[in-house]
């Protein structure tokens, strides 16, 4: 066959690449199981009618058929590839709800898949990383604080290898519909959606299509960007919001719960990840199902990418009718996030592969040898791979140095004495000492390949 | 929406049940990576062409459409995804090929797809875990010896937790091949085909098939049941083969080179993994591009399963024309053995949450109190969860007891000498004792999940 060429939306990482994936994968698994949070996966697949419960979304999904599905009898329901890790988890919920015990906490981190236009950071597969925290009935405010703090920390754990700092924008819900019906507007998602394009499309062209498409007067849009264009890292950005509201007559009761709930969020936040929050009330979310807050999350130098985490609380993830449990949750993209790591060469792997150490082969026959040399040392938890032929050492160092290998070892031969006498080769420095296998340590740092900002 | 039921086919854990999962995946590859595999993923997807070149598996396949496909000017190229794990790195050698270093150790593990009909084992999507090994232009042969090595270990990592031993089933088919055509029967392929059949249809039925189907005289047919009867896991079962070989004037070289792999191949096993290899003369493999060393591998005390890490040895992974690609790798079924070990009961995690500890909260005015004792034990590597709310103590105990948490924290109220004297409470045995979230340590067996042989 010829060779083949990449698919466009469909990242693959070299080994090397893999690796810092695998490495962010694992921190923040690692972070997420230090909160608490258990893991769970769900199947790749959910029917069609609950892919499309929320409307929006139906252009992105890829539908599944079965190549021989005509000579079926029973046709499959129409199944769809799941484009979010929320809409699987909502029914996941629902389907086990007798057997999880609520509020739950949980992280899951899968591919998804859409069918948009790829784009820079935009691509038809990718890894998610969500956390979600789920009541059964009611759900209290206080996780809204958590999980951005959660999500913080699993970020902020990243800046080690080289990740920028992250910005995490906060807004809440009720803050702007109270505000928007205290000024007299009711259509209230129709205003968040246009507020939602203002980084697209600047504020004039937001304030014309919200006297056009929302019926605002011109005073009223006026009075939306102004509460739009509100920022700010502590508690003073609460009083800002609700002086503006009152020069407006526009306190409602509504309001006074947003600002005191995005009031506690800030707060905590300052405390316990300086910096990191940020409360931006232009952050609107463009799904309809959000009801408390808002979260949206920027790399710092790297805005242009958009939000590499975003969520929000939802009084109803899921509901069967009888029960409702309701949720807050962020979701982290791992793909656009480690492709810019990639892209703008901000991280590298220390090697290839795993192995910290060849063993050479002196001949085909003493292959055995160098064998036992491998399983001595991974019996003691190093990585190890056996050179490929008895090539000439000069070809085996090579080999060892094409992948990034620190060490070479060279099984010694029988002395007189009847002694063996191992050495060790460190091909960076050069260094050869003896060594044994029984005992031989590799420095910490090279135990692994590590993970670490490209200098 | 109603309570939705589970689709036929695509299993899914409770959380308890994926903290096994996911220990069985992290102790795979830990042994894979001991041995110096490098991990990569591939997209789910390939173009259509490429997953049916094999002919065989077109059934099972699953297609993918765009829901608004019919909208678009150009039609995707047709994609599907992917049934196994080779057809795809075999393409990512190909399309990558400058770029990697040959001889490749890789591992993959990731979800496959296929419609076929669920049953018990058999699933629509599942979790493969593939070992290769793949050269460019060549391929030695102790890498067929190694291959099968790797795996007997990672298997055998998983004996901790109560998987049963396993046994795996080597062949040569240069074995096959060379004492078939010695016996005077050129229709190799269909010889295998029939031979493949025997633990479903029985040697009288593939008998009656090798005269029907392949040509074979009746003498000619009971060859080649006398040679699949022929298994041990010493040397020898070689002499045993070429005894039968001599009987029937069939000494080939093709034979000998066959005997002479497969004799080293259970020389070393039985020096490395005494008494898991075992060649089995009956060992086909349907597919037909294996070239020399199959595998399967049997649960002893659960061989209905099937086999749970099969592969083989093939000349042509892939090729570009200009380059081949020679490998050998095993895959295995990593859904169809955690089905089995939940199903059966053979193990079970220690709690269904990772958090070692709850913080209980004393009041929702004091939250702050019990989320600083949290960060200050997470700190410490240690996993915690806060209480979702200032219930009576009971009931927060209640709450840790129901997902398996060991330790319950009070936060201390400050004394009138300034200390605060926090406790912590072992709610298994009821002890409870002053403790310093800045020093307290959680016995090592309870500060993470572990996953045990349930007894």
């Amino acid at each position: 066959m010829a060779k083949p060429t990449p698919l466009s939306g469909f990242p693959e990482w070299l080994p090397d690449g893999r690796i810092v994936e695998q490495h962010v994968l694992d921190t923040l698994r690692h972070t997420f199981e230090l909160h608490g949070f258990a893991g769970i996966e769900t199947r790749a697949v959910e029917p069609l009618d609950q892919l499309l419960r929320k409307g929006e979304t139906s252009k992105e999904v890829y539908l599944l058929s079965r190549l021989q599905e005509e000579n079926s009898q029973i046709p499959d329901k129409q199944l769809g590839l799941h484009f979010d890790l929320t809409v699987p988890f909502a029914r996941y919920v629902l389907e086990n709800a007798g057997k999880l015990a609520f509020p739950l906490r949980r992280y899951q981190i899968q591919k998804v898949w859409r069918g948009e236009r790829p784009q820079e950071g935009r691509f038809r597969e990718f890894i998610q990383a969500d956390i979600d925290i789920v009541g059964a009935g009611e759900l209290p405010y206080h996780f809204e604080v958590e999980a951005p703090l959660v999500m913080a920390e699993a970020l902020g754990a990243l800046s080690e290898i080289g990740l920028p700092p992250v910005r995490i924008l906060v807004n809440n819900r009720r803050v702007a519909e109270g505000f928007y019906r205290g000024i007299g507007l009711d259509d209230v998602e129709g205003v968040l959606r246009q507020i939602d394009k203002l980084d697209k499309i600047g504020p004039d062209r937001v304030s014309e299509l919200l006297v056009t498409e929302c019926g605002a007067t011109e005073d009223q849009a006026k009075a939306c960007l102004a509460l739009a264009s509100i920022s700010g890292s502590d508690v003073g950005v609460i009083a800002e919001v609700r002086a503006l509201a009152e020069s407006h007559g526009a306190v409602t009761e509504l309001l006074e719960t947003g600002l005191a709930e995005l009031g506690a969020l800030i707060a905590a936040a300052s405390e316990r990840a300086p910096g990191v929050v940020v409360a931006d009330l232009k952050i609107a979310r463009g799904l309809d199902y959000y009801t408390g807050s808002v979260y949206e999350t920027v790399l710092v130098g790297h805005e242009q990418l958009g939000s590499v985490c975003s969520g929000g609380r939802y009084d109803t993830l899921a509901s069967d009718g009888k029960n409702t449990y309701p949720g807050v949750g962020l979701s982290i993209g791992v793909s656009r996030l480690v492709s810019r790591l990639l892209s703008a060469e901000l991280v590298e792997a220390t090697r290839s592969v795993p192995s910290a150490v060849l063993v050479a082969v002196t001949s085909e026959e003493e292959r055995a040898a160098s064998d036992a040399v491998a399983t001595a040392l991974r019996a003691r938890d190093i990585p190890v791979e056996v050179a490929p032929s008895a090539a000439r050492f000069g070809k085996q160092i090579k080999y060892a140095d094409r992948r990034g290998i620190p060490f070479v070892w060279f099984p010694g031969s029988v002395g007189d004495d009847g002694a063996v006498a191992d050495q060790v080769k460190d091909i960076r420095s050069g260094d050869q000492v003896d060594a044994d296998a029984a005992t031989w340590e590799p420095p910490a740092e090279d135990r692994w390949p590590r993970v670490i900002p490209k200098g």
